[in-house]
């Protein structure tokens, strides 16, 4: 169940450059391709001709040439030629809505009238020079609300991610959750702790000692239909927290974009923003590597617990307080989901 | 959807050479082996003891002996014998019509009362000694029928094949269809072209020079119920064509019999007989691993066609002059089916 | 179909060592841990908070933590506790009758209230200094019940084990089958004949001659529900055979545990028991090398068989006399099915 009048990361760029991509999207098999630099294009990946996939084909001079018979499609999904054939009559294949902003391309899978740029919500590291954005692209297994609630719940840290970011402390301290219209915020403080092991490498990337007590923090905002931005950091103890200056911390966003892919796999397009040492392109994939690891942890566990709900579909699972942040980015969806549903007709 | 009172290539004699080969033909699960050297016999590959495959075991005096527990079958589907059993009141397995000729095994995998090897049309190249042949088998995931719509019209090799026997000319040049009985024939001339690098590689084979325009041109025969012949061939420009003489020529029979697995599955038997320098091993062993390639191409295009078929089963497809090959040719299976089908009871 | 409320070798006490394991046993999904150094414990594996794997936990204090949030667990299926959580409301998940005994981890996966240790059967070989053991164990891709067939009936020797323990005179010996209440026994006696290689083998290994022939014996022992113990053994001709003298003969206890994992699959436990030369762990090393290697040939040959079996379904398999004993085997099994069907309730 995932709502489609919205837009999802379906790509980066980097994967459209050199030719065509097929990827599927909220059960939509679709062809991103660029028809000319700078720009993108996303059609059904379905030659009207004969079926074939036009995502095996290639773009020449702006057209997505099918690479069977060289039929060549317009991105209104409108055929434009066919070596020795008129076109007139041809069916239109279905095109999306899709723009390519913040260092992504967005793709629009329901209705292209509602379609609205503006909606894509602003991410300020995407544009600023005073941040460093890396990151990577996994296929999981499992309902992409799984994800959601991971993300929005980082006491899991503690079990999952022993060796890297969890620490005991994280589930000692109680957390926070509020809800403002389409936007959750869990946030969660821990003060005068020890850094684990992923942040006093980040305090010495930054120049700062990582052998004293920090201030830690974990802000997660989800926003509809599925984007969790994780506000994490540490500064050194004392000196502030979140506030403090920007001398004292680090300070990082994880970036957590989560695509359905169909009811039970999603792309899940993860990476981390930071704005210290933000030229150094070392520790920009020192970081990258370090949070692929750790998000691989998070895929194994995820895909074993959607197997266990396909096995058990009428269980009921527990509702606790640290999972309030994924409950109430739900209920979110859930509204979304009821809006698109065609209303019942009165008799 | 494909006849069964009809002739299939099923394996190739070396693949039976050794040991009993189990392959599915037309959905049916059938042992191929060799009770004697230049014997071929096809049965049902289930022992009628407890199930096990027959082609598991091994040919022992002309008997194919079960290798679960020596369970000895013979050619006619009966039990021969087995170890300290009386076999009598063994039930029949069934067997297949099977035949070795031009270099192929042969099955009728439908009604054996019906079963006539003269109906195996002649194939002159395999008999011939003017003639040189080497092919392979892949197992495609894809209905037969794409493989012949494929086949019978080469306007794709423009696309699928660019760098081997694909060029401009071929879809810029009309192709003409027309069916006789049960031969559907696609032809294609190319006049006063350069040759593409397959052709060039067989012009120098050929002891012609390869830099100087040509006459192309591509016949395709369709025979049921899914063997696609193709004369294929290139003369030095203005020496008559298809028509030149030998010495200006160079000119091949693409071999293609396509047996249906299942609905959705095929073994693709391709292969390339010529009749210029037909004692040159080594040519040979170049034309095949160049047309291996240029085969391995079409079936990544035909399973992503076939995949996208399946997700959109209702979906009509056009049907072009192009495509009046394939069509024809589907016309005939279609007329193969509704034969075999068994006649409405009038009441 | 397999019977529930009865002991099934689930794992071999290694395998839950160093952490928990997850294994499905007759479509229960099940979590093996030791709570203690000696313990063993087992549990749906299925976190009552969000449905995680409680297999990819860890054990700590006594207590199955699981690995996404730290719900600690008991061996009863009762939460203990979970960071900042009150934990009495929780829904308990099931737990399992589990025993480790004879070197082995035994699950009762039916009906809790009516396992009863006693019910596993003596095996002496596991208990007593005079015995050395080896094995392992493979997922083999059948029904439980086809194995048993095949151990219930060594015919398949002669076919199944060419180069090992395959000799022509097993299938030209006539086998007798008996049945007491629960115990079936197939035996046969080859009296006079050349030891096969695997048994030319363990005659050296006993520091006996090996190339004089031999009285053989193989007495099959199905106990339910599922395990084969198989004595085996030679000993030189004419000096008593299965009763010889202990420095006549070698002789060994093939042991079989075959636990349904579903309908057509399972889990076989297989190894060897000897009474010579038992502290030589060279020669253990090396009869689990070959046996390994002889009983993965059955696997081939039943996952073949299954696959045809699932193709006819409605088929009559043969009931021979060698098949006796998997026949006989299969009749317990079906009155413990009956047994556990509900009785039909009387109007």
């Amino acid at each position: 169940m995932y709502p489609k009048n919205t837009w999802y990361v379906a790509a980066t760029p980097d994967e459209i450059d050199e030719k065509p991509l097929g990827r599927t999207i909220c059960d939509e098999k679709i062809v991103f391709y660029r028809p000319a630099a700078g720009q993108v294009a996303a059609l059904e990946d379905f030659c009207p001709h004969r079926g074939a996939a036009l995502s095996l084909g290639q773009v020449c001079e702006g057209k997505l040439v099918c690479g069977y018979h060289g039929l060549a499609m317009g991105c209104d999904g409108k055929t434009i030629s066919m070596p020795g054939q008129r076109v007139q009559g041809f069916p239109k294949i279905r095109s999306y809505p899709v723009v390519e902003k913040y260092g992504f391309i967005w793709v629009w899978p329901g209705d292209a009238q509602l379609a609205d740029e503006s909606k894509i919500h602003h991410l300020e590291w995407a544009v600023s020079g005073d941040w460093a954005y890396a990151g990577g692209l996994y296929h999981v297994a499992c309902d992409y609300r799984l994800m959601i609630d991971n993300l929005m719940d980082l006491t899991h840290e503690t079990y999952v991610h022993t060796t890297s970011i969890g620490q005991k402390e994280i589930d000692e301290t109680p957390v926070a959750t509020k809800s403002e219209g389409d936007h959750v915020v869990t946030s969660r403080f821990m003060n005068n702790v020890m850094p684990p092991p992923f942040w006093k490498a980040n305090l010495r990337g930054n120049g700062l000692a990582d052998d004293v007590p920090v201030d830690r923090w974990q802000v997660c905002h989800f926003h509809p239909p599925s984007h969790v931005m994780i506000e994490v950091g540490v500064a050194h103890a004392g000196k502030g927290g979140y506030d403090a200056d920007a001398k004292d911390k680090v300070y990082s966003i994880v970036v957590d974009f989560l695509t359905p892919e169909t009811e039970t796999s999603m792309w899940y397009f993860w990476g981390m923003a930071r704005n210290f040492n933000v030229k150094d392109k070392a520790l920009t994939a020192q970081i990258k590597e370090g949070q692929a690891k750790v998000f691989a942890e998070d895929t194994v566990v995820l895909e074993e617990q959607q197997r266990n709900l396909l096995r058990h579909p009428t269980r009921k699972l527990l509702m606790l307080n640290i999972d309030a942040g994924g409950v109430q980015s739900r209920r979110i969806i859930d509204r979304m989901l009821a809006a698109e549903r065609p209303s019942p007709v009165v008799a």
